[in-house]
């Protein structure tokens, strides 16, 4: 669980990068920013900021932000009903990602695990990506994505968000968020 | 067609458009910016510039930049072998968008139309668009929308896009352009 204050400042800092960014919100969007921590309660190194714009049975938007190193957590988006999973474009408009799929794995790669969790990222293909580049993962994709030392920015283009069917393989994590008193 | 100086002057001026709302695009994005003039040869006044950044069998994500007061021509996206249609979401980042869907006819609606253009505009229930606010199409419904004085720059989230099948109640209208020794 988050404490309020706890959310109250990392929303305020996610309001800030959203400014930089010139990415203009809604008073509800700014009041609903999500903060997710993933119940690990470590949210400055394993967590995600975001703002969903749309999420309808066919298609979903997003902003995400992330803190200076600040990671996302491996997951992957299986099948649900006659979905496939989730299909989701990752696009970089401000800082630096580093995103993990499945692939070669990437000699002296730029993300520095949280401690005690190195055994929870198993796949280690980097890709870097810069404001303006964007990367599109297939359904079912095990990923995660840790920002560099500016934190960042990521718009997210996909089929419909289903969170709460995510499958983490760090087994303590559960996703959807809980503020106190929220 | 449009000539390949009037092609390269409206791009710089949507580039413009980019750069003042803090949206980044890649070398090759900029090298493509599509100008649609929709085969009218008015494009000022009739037209659309946009970015695709990623259209899979899924889902689609563009950026559409208007000029001040330029009009996308009434449309609509029709159901396709198994799809009902494009449904879409438009976002407005920058300026204001009049907007206008099927519905009851808004009075004194803020849309001046173009000349001689009058009877190609059928539906006129007003939704009025400035940055942070959206509005979710359902597939197939008819809609148009014009660019107030400063322009706009407008996010679309969408189901797979297909333009060459859209329907335009203008039928001198064209859709895919025509940029002379492009």
């Amino acid at each position: 669980m988050i404490s309020l204050e706890e959310y109250n400042q990392i929303r305020n800092e996610t309001l800030d990068y959203f400014n930089r960014c010139g990415i203009v919100l809604s008073e509800q969007e700014k009041a609903n920013i999500e903060v997710a921590d993933f119940g690990l309660n470590r949210i400055r190194e394993l967590g995600l900021q975001l703002i969903t714009y749309i999420n309808t049975e066919k298609c979903c938007a997003k902003e995400l932000v992330l803190l200076p190193n600040q990671t996302c957590p491996e997951h992957r988006h299986p099948p649900i009903g006659h979905s496939p999973g989730k299909e989701e474009t990752f696009r970089c408009r401000f800082g630096t990602v580093y995103l993990y799929v499945p692939g070669p794995r990437t000699s002296n790669p730029k993300a520095v695990l949280p401690s005690g969790k190195e055994e929870t990222f198993t796949v280690w293909h980097e890709i870097i990506l810069k404001p303006g580049e964007q990367y599109t993962l297939a359904p079912n994709t095990k990923h995660w994505f840790q920002a560099g030392d500016e934190g960042a920015v990521v718009s997210e283009f996909s089929t419909k968000s289903m969170d709460e069917h995510d499958i983490f393989t760090d087994s303590e994590i559960s996703r959807l968020p809980v503020v106190e008193g929220k």
